[in-house]
């Protein structure tokens, strides 16, 4: 057994990984977000994913509070899953994930453009530097943040 | 057997988990991006994950363009891995899914921030609307792009 969780790691990259890091979990989050896709049906059709693996990774969101469950149909029982907040906040990190796919996995072109609901402008997505603007991503460095181990008692 | 590919998907987030989506391999180009490390001891010391998942993601990531193998001592024969462009340029992915884990993951504050190298500000991830400016994550709608399913032969 691997395992879901990354325990020794204090690091929010792990803690997010074991949220949405097993097999088909961003796949599900985009079709939420991006796809509109809420009901069982959807993410079934849309994935072609085992429906154990599709049930438990569905059940697996509405734990960790990334979908909120609403029954849709009494006759019969009928459920639907919806983002939450925490859910459609994942969307710039899905956005990045697919600029990189387009830029080296993609031959042909972008298979989607990400656009702005509202005005119909190209999204895109950039690393930014509080102080001075834009940074490339070599520039990037790191340290401890409040939340590290050498902060905690 | 679950398998790695999703063949299905004409999707570059599909595309990109394909390469970077199984178990520990983010947390090691996280390693490589951002804590300097190369060598196979490196990447064992910090992630403590066992010898043969390893060895299978370093040699994975060479095989797929996101590391480069280099011999560093002769005897013994040992080798670093070192990312490649194609490597690198997942930095605002993974600074991405950092801002989010460090958002909904991470109550005693963000272990780790990430600062620009050469002014020291911090670093975040935002999406941008190349029409209008600043979008949130509610706002971003998608069609189909150049090389979708209806734009191929």
């Amino acid at each position: 057994m691997l395992g879901k969780t990354y325990d020794s790691q204090v690091c929010s990259i792990a803690r997010a990984l074991e949220v949405v890091g097993e097999r088909w979990s961003l796949l599900i989050i985009r079709d939420a977000l991006f796809a509109g896709s809420s009901r069982y049906v959807d993410f079934q059709r849309s994935l072609g994913v085992a429906t154990n693996i599709l049930s438990a990774r569905l059940d697996g969101f509405v734990e960790s509070g990334l979908m909120q469950k609403r029954r849709y149909s009494t006759q019969p029982e009928l459920y639907e899953y919806v983002l939450t907040t925490k859910g459609r906040d994942l969307a710039p990190a899905l956005v990045a994930l697919s600029d990189w796919g387009d830029r080296w996995c993609s031959p042909n072109g972008p298979p989607v453009l990400f656009t702005h609901a509202e005005c119909g402008g190209n999204i895109h997505h950039s690393l930014e530097c509080a102080r001075c603007g834009r940074v490339d991503a070599v520039g990037v460095a790191t340290q401890p943040g409040p939340g590290g181990r050498k902060h905690q008692s």
